[in-house]
């Protein structure tokens, strides 16, 4: 291990973890042993006068509908509803410098000798060793305990950026887009890596949602997951489109963001029918998003994740809008969100050491 | 799998097997399962007069340092003397579609299960399958049975580019640089990371030439191993330097360049103390080659391997002959290289099928 923590830290106090959801978290039991020492955000989709379960002995605040709609006023258009997008309003009110969000219908995994998988100790794991985006290392994460930067890495880029992001992976039903599970209907993901890697500055990754902690302090304001589901004619892109702006600013401040391990259990498939006609608009539109995210840049003078995110948001307009008006739509809700993150985060923007960019 | 082999064909009359050595080959004995179908080139380096015994069976054929004068005549110089980059002359002369080369301290692991990895095979299943340079995919190679593109990832890149290069690593001993060997002499690697991922474009790797695979017809002119050991103020670059200008030119001309399986076991440490006698102007040295190669740029003319390596010669002498005299006399040896190249290999310019860059 060339560096990073020797044991890992609770960070009790430190991290909240943000679950949105329809139905009674029953999900929460198996995970008991890992998440009962935290508290947890719980952003409840749908129709608000629904009750939502929640096993007993966890420490909860839960957020429906109108708690939203009272909190954020007509800032409240910016979040998604009837989508898991509307998770992210639990980003915005927790006061926790980590989050962690899951899936309802993610259980805990087993690792190759049959031992339960503590994701979040893996992603607190992540979050606090440095990432490497400048440089590839062959044998992946140099700060792992039996890995360190092999021969012809430069010395200079050895002590690596400060990590933003920590992206866990899924065994059982893998993330598939809905022409995949169509054409791939009992494919399931039986492949343990036991690896991390930072993915390098310049590449953009699909990032989802199901399984991912992050550095709040850090890249929260970038961590928006957009317009979807109700009154939206697109879905099951908030991740996506989260994981493009956020990428793309961890670039701009030479921040870091790791895939890999730790590993969740997803335990259902989604339907392909339903999830295909939220997704077609997002199927054809990501051929034009892709480019349109590689090829952005952002001023020197975007020196923080609010600015960067504000000015993403004018590139949006300007180069999306003929794509279709709903881009417009889009740019106008990533300016409520930013407005609606210094409202309720008001002690100004994240701190972010000087990074080694190259 | 999205596309890609379903069986692993053998390529026996397309692929040599390149070992540099300077003793008896006795490592081939435990490889003869997986090698004896093929055609290896044994390159023999220091005393030409010292007889190379190779175990029976093997199809081989062996060139020592005065093969290497009396067939390259003056171009002779650009092929290294005591030192492994003497290998590449191996590439030179074989008249086959893949090269595997490996080094002669490097036997064959075990998976997790206990069985013998057939490194070659899983070479040849990565060179025979695309690589996916424009976006990273969260489940890695997509090609791989059980595994798939992932939401998000945009339908016009899972085509895939050709693979020229496959990258190999290795249990037991790692390859670390002279000052890590002398710090954790004791370090292992013994995590079997099961996976193989495409080296995104834009990103530089520390290529290690111990257990590597290409496509001589893609790449084969950039895999020109440097200068080094008798006579020069530097060793153990030769890989490196040859990895940094095949992923500049791959990246330039759309083709994919593969990491992490197969695993070979490599079972010994070489001498720190001389290593670090080898190495210390390289690891000078890298701190300005690495920028030198992340800001390189090819010519949209330089449409061969060869253009593109002759263009980047040129950048070698005009911005890392400053750097030291060493690098002038290293530019002169890449165009002596692909004269002699083009000597040996007179039926032109390898065949690239037109890559989708973005």
């Amino acid at each position: 291990m060339a560096a990073g923590p020797s044991s890992t830290p609770l960070l009790k106090d430190e991290l909240d973890i943000v679950i949105p959801t329809i139905r009674n978290l029953d999900f929460l039991e198996m995970w008991r042993p890992f998440f009962q020492p935290y508290h947890l955000i719980i952003v409840q989709d749908g129709d608000p006068s629904k009750v939502i379960k929640v096993p007993e002995g966890f420490d909860y605040e839960l957020y429906n509908r109108n708690d939203i709609n009272r909190i954020l006023g007509p800032k409240a258009s910016c979040i998604s509803f009837k989508d898991s997008a509307c998770r992210c309003f639990g980003y915005l009110v927790s006061k926790k410098k980590y989050i962690y969000t899951i899936d309802d219908d993610c259980f805990v995994a087993k690792d190759p000798s049959g031992k339960q998988i503590n994701a979040l100790e893996q992603h607190i794991k992540n979050l606090l060793s440095p990432s490497t985006p400048f440089f590839f290392n062959t044998l992946y994460d140099p700060y792992r305990d039996g890995a360190d930067f092999v021969r012809g890495y430069p010395f200079s880029l050895r002590e690596g950026v400060q990590t933003a992001v920590s992206h866990g992976l899924w065994l059982n039903i893998p993330d598939y887009d809905a022409p995949t599970q169509l054409v791939k209907p009992l494919e399931r993901n039986t492949r343990y890596v036991d690896m991390v890697l930072t993915i390098p500055k310049g590449t953009l990754f699909p990032m989802c949602g199901m399984n991912l902690a992050f550095n709040r302090e850090l890249i929260g304001p970038a961590m928006y997951f957009g317009l979807m589901g109700d009154g939206q004619p697109i879905g099951r892109y908030d991740d996506m489109w989260a994981g493009w702006c956020s990428k793309v600013i961890c670039d701009h401040l030479g921040l870091g963001v790791k895939t890999g391990l730790p590993y969740i259990w997803h335990s259902k498939a989604s339907n392909p029918f339903v999830n295909l006609k939220k997704e077609y608009n997002g199927i054809f539109w990501q051929e034009e998003l892709i480019p349109f995210f590689q090829s952005a840049t952002l001023a020197k003078e975007s020196t923080t994740v609010q600015k960067c995110y504000i000015e993403i948001s004018k590139q949006v307009r300007e180069k999306l809008g003929k794509v279709d008006p709903y881009f417009n739509k889009l740019a106008d809700a990533m300016v409520t969100w930013i407005e609606a993150w210094d409202q309720l985060n008001p002690l100004g923007s994240p701190k972010i050491a000087t990074a080694k960019a190259k």
